[in-house]
């Protein structure tokens, strides 16, 4: 999966869901719907990683009951608290029955630090390279990419220096996710993340919103948007020039405002429009 | 100057100096300078248009005191708090002799209900086309197309219920000017403005930051950047099959971040590289 490349084409069989935070719980589950059933419905096993949070029993609590309630009988809570965590047998077993993975938000950094290259890591891309789906919410879909942003300033004009980038878990390579995305005002942190990279495409994915990804494509799910900044055939950037608490310049970048029920082609680059 | 026509070309002689919110007034002052600049310098007669304020005299006073500072000796308050003002012979006397005006910040819909259609709105627009500079800042930028963005909700998704738009003032036409922008999350506000008038560019300014705009072209001033969103060559929105409350789609728009010192060409749409 981490081929370092910069075109965001897998050959994995499994699917991804990539969630923007706060998606609901409570009301119809959409996108925590649309996960279950991409992993099997009720036949589904599913695996909550919660290594991103600092409260794992109430977040994995939390999860559990909604997949239960949507009739999922086999859920069960992964928490990779350390390293050594990232080689137990339990997990290793878990991962290997699941159908689908799913990873809570809080810090993306701890995701990679404590699981980065472990074997519980190694199984869930081997798992997901056969065709299980791997979701993420907040913490856990900026954490997909090859290149992540690990954090960085809402609300600002785009600058080097107001993102700070480190390797991710390289489930979809070639792309940069931002999350809670319109309702942060994080557009100029997106710009910032692809200022050193703008090959990649940056997918900024709002609240209670997602984008379900198979065979290269991907389908909008939810209530608001994901933007697309595609900087591949830009007529200019400063990014050479400047300083890192430089004020950035972006010329000629394609921009996609993608709702509910829209398709993107990974390959192409292009909306699917009917 | 209100042709209606969604090209931001004018005939105007004058000039423009349209400011995102929140200069600075303190510091080195480098927008209000390049207004005082334009005006005429240390020679300049400036009046400042306090109609869109709650509070003309507080808000007069400080740019009084500002433009005093940096060497205008004619600097004259002119509220024009009802529709009668809006004939007052004091005040079409000052700005026959202005050779800068200023609106300050406020809210854009008491310029128009106050100003629009008054004697002092022609006179403005009459000396802007023999030209003198008319400047604005935050409800005094947004106020400077022929359409503008009366209010909207920041940091949402675009949908066209999240934007008011109203008639503006009229002095740069085919354009949508939103401000306090990336420091505001509007983005999807901006976008939600140009649905219904794809043809148009859409302008977000962001604070402290401004555009001087002369002979059809214009340069950015300041700390932030000026966002340029250009729909006109989209290849798809739904803007004509869905409800107000509904998320908007749109594809294949074009995005422009320029700071400090990037020029922009109304004619041919694209930023201007050496």
């Amino acid at each position: 999966m981490e081929t370092g490349e910069t075109t965001p084409v897998t050959n994995a069989r499994g699917q991804l869901v990539i969630i923007g935070g706060a998606e609901d719980k409570e009301g119809d589950c959409t996108i925590l719907r649309e996960f279950v059933r991409r992993a099997g419905g009720t036949q589904a096993r599913i695996v909550v990683m919660t290594v991103a949070t600092g409260l794992p029993d109430e977040v994995g609590r939390t999860y559990t009951e909604v997949f239960e309630r949507l009739g999922v009988d086999d859920v069960r809570i992964i928490d990779t608290a350390s390293r050594e965590d990232g080689s137990d047998p339990r997990a290793l077993e878990a991962i290997e029955k699941a159908t689908g993975v799913f990873f809570t938000g809080g810090d993306q950094a701890r995701i990679t630090s404590n699981l980065k290259g472990t074997e519980v890591d190694a199984a869930i891309h081997r798992r997901y390279a056969e065709g299980i789906v791997v979701g993420g919410t907040s913490a856990g879909a900026a954490m997909m990419p090859d290149i992540m942003i690990i954090e960085g300033d809402s609300e600002t004009n785009p600058r080097v220096n107001v993102v700070e980038m480190g390797p991710g878990m390289g489930f979809l390579p070639g792309v940069v996710i931002d999350q809670h995305f319109l309702q942060r005002g994080r557009m100029g942190r997106l710009i910032s993340a692809l200022a050193q990279q703008p090959a990649v495409l940056g997918f900024g994915i709002d609240e209670n919103t997602a984008i379900a990804i198979s065979d290269n494509k991907f389908e909008v799910i939810g209530e608001g948007a994901v933007t697309i900044v595609d900087e591949s055939g830009i007529t200019h950037s400063n990014v050479g020039e400047i300083l890192k608490d430089e004020a950035l310049a972006v010329c000629g970048a394609r921009l996609h405002v993608l709702p509910h029920g829209y398709k993107f082609d990974l390959q192409t680059r292009k909306p699917i429009l009917d």
